[in-house]
């Protein structure tokens, strides 16, 4: 037998090509749009003309009379309730009494084509009586300020949705004995999640039975807000995923708005009902990422041990909660940065205002918290004359140390330390900081005036390290379900609740179930995400499909295969008794299994193999015996993270993924612009199952973090956004995008399938905070705002802010 | 609290309305034809134009040039392998060098309307070389007779397809030592299914993943089959079943023809394409129920018992296998009555033809070996002066008694004894059987020519008992998947490989679902079958959905409920180990929690009640509860009818069915017209889930078997069906319908879910030969053929026959 095609069949850890790679190359993806559907009607909105107004009357008559229009619906016509609030029942489907937003909607009209809708909509006159809105968070607090929910009935109090705060250790007395204390104020700014396709859904009802299909992350969270807006029985509805053109946390509790009233539409005109948003809707109705007023203190010891914290978060939250509270958790949680930090304080205000809604957004609280700590570090070493690297390894958390809120690291290894390490040394840190300080002293030294246009830059290089934990923590129950079929010629049938939205995920969960099988991927087809099929296995969000969706498929495919590997073990003459139960976690008698047996692709057909006799069965041939002996080959998979600590208590987040990101930049003193040139972006994935696709993640975070950095600002005028496409408000092309150099660093963790943590938001936390440092470094002043656009650049540079 | 509304949540046993019904009623059922696709392209048949021939030439030229016309596909166009066989792979997707019977489709014209279709299929110029054709299964065995499949790869000898026999015990000696030999010749004919709907698929392709969507009985089938003539991997094939208006067997294998053809030009085109059969391709393709000539010899003793039985049954198959082989197996069984007989020989062989192919049927060749055997005893009776009832108690199977077969009848109670009681007793057999007697004695002595038109009738009542293996046996693996999901609302939804196919499977295992998890019918959402969402769970034929696919979804829902149970348990303060490891089957277990507690529906909402303290908790409250704390609410059933008995020899069938049907009729003598104007029917199904059910597939079945009986002919010429519209080939309408009486008998399996076995063939099995049996009593002679229509009942009568 030959050595080259007779070998282990090792799947994970590899790089692979996307499973869906093809079809988004050659342009032949399905997207809702795509979807042939078969007679449809069209939804188009009425959005708020207003801030703040009481409506008093909503006249339909004009709108109504257009030929081709089916219906023109409103709040009155909501058959269940009127809500698609996640945490707070705060929002309408449909604006009722009042609007507390301009993407309120008021009410939609449904017609046979696109354009008599938008006719009709137009043609709804809405009698509104103007109320006075607030739209600053800080001003929202104050006692005579108007009130979004007057009513106080989400817990709010005034304005003031929600109060977050945690105490560790005296953190008062500590600052007293502190030597140096650095405070400031930081302002990070909202972000649009500018995916490539805006929210859409189409609605298919059938008597009282309704089935979605849509661009979202959180089927679940459509089927419950679809059955509680229309009355129905969960079991009722069914959401299935189509192709997501992007999300970024954009399409979590979003869709949820977008299908009610599609499947409002649809359930009271017994017709499709197809509601895809424009551009222009899509940026000025959907959650953007929270903007913050963050104040931070740190206190250290002379020799840079840091010793207290005490930060102070004000944020906007819009007209809603959306995910607010979760995204709050995050803030809290992650406000003082990935330190050893004995004693600290947050707290945390997120408020209620006339703006634009805020919420989910990769990341999720975390990289505005992010920047504000690693720009204090790099101020702190500034203070301590100390290089920024040598403080941050000084502090950094280590295995078994207590994370700043107080949580045991007891799963994490020392990923932190190896991604500082790893891009420290990749970057040539030490260098190049060297080097660039020279560069700039030199260029200050300069007649600037005999500098010509262009030339005037500095240089900088910064970093910044972070932690992020891990899937959705204690704040929501977090579990998923998987299935896995193995069918009679050995292919294999995947079925998950999590989504495909651009980020691999099919990629990687065929890989993890090829593994498990014992197959080559492309023998693996998984079906996108459905309600129906699999239990509530939670939004797709918090970077948790990898690790909490993927062990769910891992113990599918482990359970799919399990009679095949028996078979195979009789066949071979092993005496060995797996007995009657099915285990919910068989690693123990797997591995005891795989003393004697292997998984090979020979020939390109899959095989097990005897290890002592070097006889192979062919994998088909099992499989056909297994269904000719009608054994069982269908796995059900169950996954949940651990949620208490050793002692009892809550995690958090049951893991961390840490990272180092060190960007360079060139600033341009005259006109204030920065050229990101390179980022080195370390990132601890746990096991990075797809080698290549964690580079993606990497990439791309790092760029979109870049953008949060340097480019993207959202214009609002009293609660109106100015910039509602992608000519006003800039997104980075790749011609912006920077040599990115990702460095992947592996701590396996111990639940994960085959040690994985979550990526997806870990790539672009640390970015903001290492563009801003090295912007800072380049100018010798900090920039303690998003974005650090060229005006906003100038200005700090001309000490106009 | 309430008796009224405090009461035990029973489900199965008491009759509901469908689930499905509304939309029946109201006309809103979605079939194939219904549901609307998007840009879709049109199918249409070249068909045979001779029974047998070579295929020298196809020209499209002509067919191609048409506007509109996207594709012409022949068999050189299949990417896979041309076939469709399920049990021989002797039928193509396509003709290739020959054809075999009219039936064979040559080409496919594939256009953007379906009149283009069929004008495309119409210019399709075939050239062939025409061969003598077989259309006699007993000529055909002939030494000369011209071979259908002349090279004999698929195991037959020259015609004959397939021989079958079996022998048990020394028959000819007991022949020898019988006081009575009846011997016979019996010609069951064709029957046509007369679906409502035709066959009908849809296709829809995406790169090499393909879904069909079509009015089908077995998803796996036409996965398999598309999978296979495609050339792709089955985990990339999907088969959802839509709405199936009637099946009975033809949408067994059929719906594989009809889904790889529209597959295959989905798959060449990239477009979705509906391939939807007319009434007269229909009649003129699809397999029939196989006629037979069956010699019967039964031997007995003067005191009525038997001792011996010698069938030989000879078959036509038509051109290819189809399900020929399970059909033949049934046969083989069920050919010598429900019956203590020791002493047996069956042999049967079945013949290629080039005549239409014959397939499934509900009832499986067993409607036409009964009906042999059912007029036997009634010839045995009338030689030995015996009733034929008190015949059949004498001889009957009961418990622990041997098949003519020899297979112990371990699990089947005294089911058959039961039926033959209780219909006799509702019939009042003795006294119409004597009063008829009567009224004929005095008619035959009244002056013929006296008698006026219409009134020279005679009376008739005839019994007929059967048994009916459930389920595949040991013809192929049986087995079926099914998951249970529990929503946060308490609602469940059910996913199964089981058809819906108006025989009422959706309600009757949405039945079992809402039993096992204790909440009202109208929470339960059960899903059409789909194949990639779980493991092949066979076809939906044999009568196996009720037990082999009700059991699987009773396992499901089983263990999807079980930790709402567990913390119902906990709450009322027992301390009660589940232990750690899932049951494949709990129900020991769960008899000890329901000594504790007990679903009910109070106010309309399902409850758990503790039944020492009579403490209620809201079902929907401990679900939330199980979620908050990431309980699994999520269940895989899995089942398998027993293979083995005790004695680990093979079961031909898991457990029988039993029924006895009596018939009385009247016969008019000048015009040999056969009216039915009653139908006892007792049949025996284990457990009644859902009475009104039961009742319904008794009344269809006996209705369906009384047209078999006397009005439904298949007229051929050399292979060509000349009565291919409802014009022609007559079925019974609601007026033709007797008065029916249907009896349920409840003795319960071992193995289905609460006891319940299959009803969907037994209901038909009976009925000719009850029919026949009137009939024959009615005019003093035998009617040894179907259909006894006016012309052939005259012609025995006034022995021209």
């Amino acid at each position: 037998m030959d050595s080259e095609d007779m070998r282990e069949n090792q799947v994970i850890g590899k790089s692979h090509l996307r499973v869906d790679g093809w079809e988004k190359v050659l342009g032949r993806g399905i997207y809702t749009k795509d979807l042939g559907i078969y007679d449809p009607l069209y939804c188009s909105l009425k959005q708020s003309e207003h801030a703040h107004a009481e409506i008093i009357e909503i006249d339909t008559t004009e709108a109504r009379a257009i030929k081709g229009v089916v219906g023109i619906f409103t709040a009155d016509d909501i058959t269940g309730i009127n809500n698609v609030g996640v945490i707070n029942l705060d929002q309408p489907v449909m604006a009722d009494d009042r609007v507390r937003h301009y993407g309120d909607v008021v009410a939609i009209a449904v017609a046979e084509t696109k354009e008599l809708a938008d006719q009709a909509a137009n043609m709804i006159k809405v009698n509104y009586k103007p109320l006075p809105g607030v739209f600053d968070p800080v001003e929202a607090l104050k006692k005579d300020s108007p009130l979004v929910h007057p009513d106080g009935k989400y817990g709010n109090k005034g304005n003031l949705m929600s109060l977050m705060e945690y105490q560790r250790g005296d953190f008062q007395k500590a600052f007293e004995e502190a030597d140096v204390i650095i405070e400031n104020v930081y302002r990070p700014g909202y972000q649009e999640h500018a995916f490539i396709e805006t929210e859409g859904c189409i609605a298919l009802s059938h008597g009282e039975k309704i089935t979605i299909y849509g661009s979202l992350q959180c089927p679940f969270y459509v089927r419950d807000a679809v059955a509680n807006a229309l009355g129905l029985k969960r079991s009722n509805v069914r959401v299935i995923q189509v192709g997501v053109g992007g999300a970024f946390g954009g399409k979590e509790d979003v869709p949820s708005e977008v299908a009610t009233r599609a499947a409002l539409a649809s359930y009271l005109t017994g017709r499709p009902v197809i509601n895809i948003r424009t551009r222009e809707e899509s940026i000025s109705i959907h959650t953007k990422r929270h903007p913050m007023v963050i104040r931070h203190k740190i206190g250290a010891k002379k020799d840079g041990t840091l010793v207290a914290a005490d930060v102070d978060i004000i944020s906007d939250q819009g007209a809603y909660c959306s995910v607010g509270k979760y995204v709050q958790k995050r803030a809290v949680v992650h406000a003082c940065g990935p330190y050893v930090i004995p004693n600290s304080r947050v707290i945390s205000r997120f408020v209620y205002t006339n703006n634009i809604l805020t919420g989910a957004f990769r990341g999720f609280g975390t990289p505005q918290v992010a920047m504000a700590v690693e720009e204090q570090m790099d101020e702190l070493a500034n203070a301590l004359d100390m290089d920024p690297l040598t403080l941050r390894t000084k502090n950094m958390l280590r295995k078994n140390d207590l994370t700043p809120k107080g949580q045991l690291l007891d799963n994490c290894g020392d990923g932190l330390e190896n991604c500082i390490l790893s891009a420290s040394k990749k970057s040539e840190w030490k260098l190049k900081r060297h080097d660039f300080n020279r560069f700039n002293e030199k260029m200050n030294k300069k007649d600037q005036s005999e500098i010509k246009p262009g030339e005037n830059i500095r240089k900088g290089i910064g970093m910044s390290t972070i932690m992020y934990g891990v899937a959705l923590g204690d704040s929501a129950p977090d579990m998923a379900t998987a299935t896995c079929q193995i069918a009679e010629d050995g292919s294999v049938i995947i079925t998950t609740g999590g989504v495909e939205m651009g980020q691999g995920a099919k990629t990687v969960l065929s890989q993890i179930a090829a593994q498990e099988v014992g197959v080559p991927l492309h023998y693996v087809n998984i079906l996108d995400a459905d309600t129906s099929i699999v239990q509530n296995s939670g939004p797709s969000v918090a970077s948790r499909v990898t690790p909490v969706i993927g062990e769910a498929t891992r113990r599918a495919a482990y359970k799919a295969v399990r009679q095949v590997r028996k078979l195979a073990m009789e066949k071979f003459g092993y005496d060995y008794d797996y007995g009657e139960e099915e285990f919910e976690d068989g690693e123990n008698e797997e591995m005891d299994v795989k003393k004697h047996i292997y998984p090979a692709v020979i020939d390109g057909e899959p095989h097990i193999v005897d290890r002592a006799s070097g006889k192979k069965l062919r994998f088909k041939d099992l499989v056909q015996e297994c269904y000719f002996n009608t054994l069982k080959l269908i796995g059900l998979g169950y996954s949940r993270p651990p949620t208490l600590l050793e002692d009892g208590s809550y995690r958090d987040y049951y893991t961390y993924s840490f990272a180092c990101h060190i960007a360079e930049v060139e600033v341009d003193m005259d006109t204030g612009v920065v050229d990101v040139k390179k980022i080195t972006a370390a990132n601890d994935v746990g096991r990075a199952l797809n080698p290549m696709s964690v580079e993606g993640q990497i990439e791309g975070g790092a760029v979109q973090g870049m953008g949060y950095a340097i480019m993207e600002g959202l214009v609002q005028d009293n609660g109106k956004i100015l910039n509602p496409s992608f000519t006003d408000y800039l997104i980075p092309t790749a011609l912006d995008a920077p040599e990115l150099i990702p460095l992947i660093i592996e701590e396996r963790d111990d639940f994960g399938p085959y040690g994985a943590k979550g990526i997806g938001e870990p790539s672009l936390i640390p970015t903001p905070g290492a563009v801003l440092n090295a912007v800072g470094h380049a100018i010798g002043k900090p920039i303690r705002m998003t974005p650090a656009s060229p005006e906003n650049v100038w200005k700090v540079i001309n000490d106009r802010i």
